[in-house]
């Protein structure tokens, strides 16, 4: 399968293609400077836990070809990492190699040496996304029955990730098995992951796609129909509760209530250390834009407030699985983390 | 508080607020003919369980006025009242209408007659409708605690009835007497009457209301803030399953799990003794269209399919209490029905 060109480092700047714009139209955004870089991050045109990850790497190189050589080089450039720290608070894949990034940086003798090494690890951390997603795909496929219909929600695609994604990694494995039916995409508001980019990607790969209001999954899967729910997540806690886009914590309760598995889909570098548990989870907010307007429509009255978290968790005693490159983690409620 | 301009009869036609274009603009659709009702329904410029009975209530005195005296009269005015009849399969209301219409029609010695019949008939439905309306709002609120916040989803409201609503008639009630602090409104897609309609409803009444994706009510309600949810009904089965709005049933299982009472307010006339459980009440499917499109902005990739049920069936044991305009059903799931 081609992969999906999710970002892509160019001599001396990072490729993006536009996922805001998607499917409509296919237009890429070329990031030179950080400023470039954590607009493109705040407003999701390159978004997905692991793709956020490797983008503040690439970020990385970008903040020290930028910063002027000068004694305070080292710490000028930290500040430009400080920027993309702060774009996005939930993923904590983005903290994750933007502190590797941090320790080559202050590790540098000089600042083509930190460009150098920081573009070295970006690459390592790209081929090693890369790498994690075919071993989900392995893993995860294992777990699914012949013919099997499966749900996700929102992208954890190749579109999330360097790879062919982490939650849709296993659904492309299942295709090229021969063991996929077909797939249900939560439309996934209120920035439509799941209408815009899922269905677009599966589209291209050849699978059978249908996408329905998230609202919908749940009596969904009191039919039958569904054989696995598989999502990816944005931070798994060290007791297994797991953060990912809203909208994933009433689709693993109903599909504990249907007695349909509910499987997780996440690298390794999506384990928070630093999280015990979901309550320690930060939820980022996000504006009133994005339930208010529709293309050229307004469909909220002026003056009316909104409640719009970009993520919630879903209790570790909900998961049926967590699929990480290192194999299943089974039943993890009962495990002693 | 002025009533919602919903319905009115005018003469000779039914003047409708057009429910599609708000709240961007306030357009009336006056309905000379079936057809010219039948599309209303169909299109949702006119919906909400009630209203639609309403509606089609005065559909039969359109159809008798259409029909040309004949010696067919009769039958080719129940033809028309068929086409009604087809317009959508799930609210109970719009039959339970027809049929109270139907046997007036039948029972009319002329066309002069049953004009007049009908006419009163459709009257006396809208009046009733109006004070079920003003009871559940009364029921309700004794329901309520002090200071309450209260969820909604879709909208049962002045604009779902000929009265205040039916959901939002308590909560209008519980805000005259004082003791509402304010309201969630999921936007309820696809066609976001929640953010659209119940938004616009609440806010020109004084009510301080907050629009939130479907999908996060689940975890807004797990936060403790919400004291009740409270939703309207298309059609209550006998046994106390109930048909609404799709994302009904996730949100009567979100706050099942998160101990927050859940209650349905509706008229005696959707209760369906037709319906012994929830498995038979046939439930509608809509078009791509709905999901595909969002003003000028497109959505899916052409050629992906959607799966876009209107309704879901939320199960009785889920429902802590049944609010019609005789009274609370407190535990329903603990009645011989």
């Amino acid at each position: 399968m081609k992969p999906i060109p999710t970002l892509e480092w160019r001599d001396d700047y990072l490729r993006l293609i536009d996922q805001r714009l998607l499917p409509a139209e296919e237009v890429y955004l070329d990031c030179r400077s950080i400023q470039e870089l954590a607009c493109a991050i705040k407003t999701l045109a390159v978004r997905g836990a692991p793709a956020i990850g490797i983008a503040a790497a690439y970020g990385a190189v970008i903040a020290a070809m930028e910063t002027p050589e000068s004694e305070s080089f080292f710490d000028d450039c930290e500040t430009l990492l400080d920027v993309l720290a702060s774009t996005r608070p939930t993923a904590v894949n983005l903290f994750h190699c933007l502190d590797i990034q941090r320790e080559l940086l202050f590790s540098s003798p000089s600042k083509a040496m930190a460009v150098e090494r920081l573009l070295n690890s970006a690459h390592q951390l790209f081929e090693k996304d890369l790498e994690a997603s075919r071993a989900m795909g392995r893993f995860g496929a294992d777990l699914l029955p012949d013919g099997c219909t499966v749900l996700t929600h929102c992208n954890a695609g190749g579109l999330a990730t360097a790879g062919l994604g982490t939650a849709l990694s296993v659904i492309y494995e299942a295709h090229s098995r021969g063991i996929l039916s077909c797939v249900f995409a939560d439309e996934t508001r209120p920035l439509l992951q799941g209408a815009r980019l899922t269905s677009w990607e599966l589209q291209k790969a050849g699978i059978k796609v249908r996408v329905l209001p998230d609202s919908a999954a749940a009596s969904l899967l009191r039919t039958g129909t569904v054989n696995a729910v598989i999502t990816g997540a944005d931070r798994v806690a060290v007791n297994g509760d797991s953060a990912n886009k809203i909208g994933t914590y009433p689709l693993a309760l109903a599909a504990f209530e249907a007695g349909v598995p509910f499987y997780i889909a996440a690298p390794v570098s999506t384990f928070d250390s630093g999280s015990p548990d979901g309550t320690h989870i930060r939820i980022e907010e996000r504006g009133r834009e994005e339930l208010a307007v529709m293309g050229n429509r307004q469909i909220l009255p002026a003056g009316v407030e909104v409640y719009n978290p970009a993520f919630d968790v879903t209790p570790v005693r909900l998961i049926t699985s967590i699929i990480c490159e290192k194999g299943v983690i089974s039943a993890p409620n009962q495990i002693e983390w």
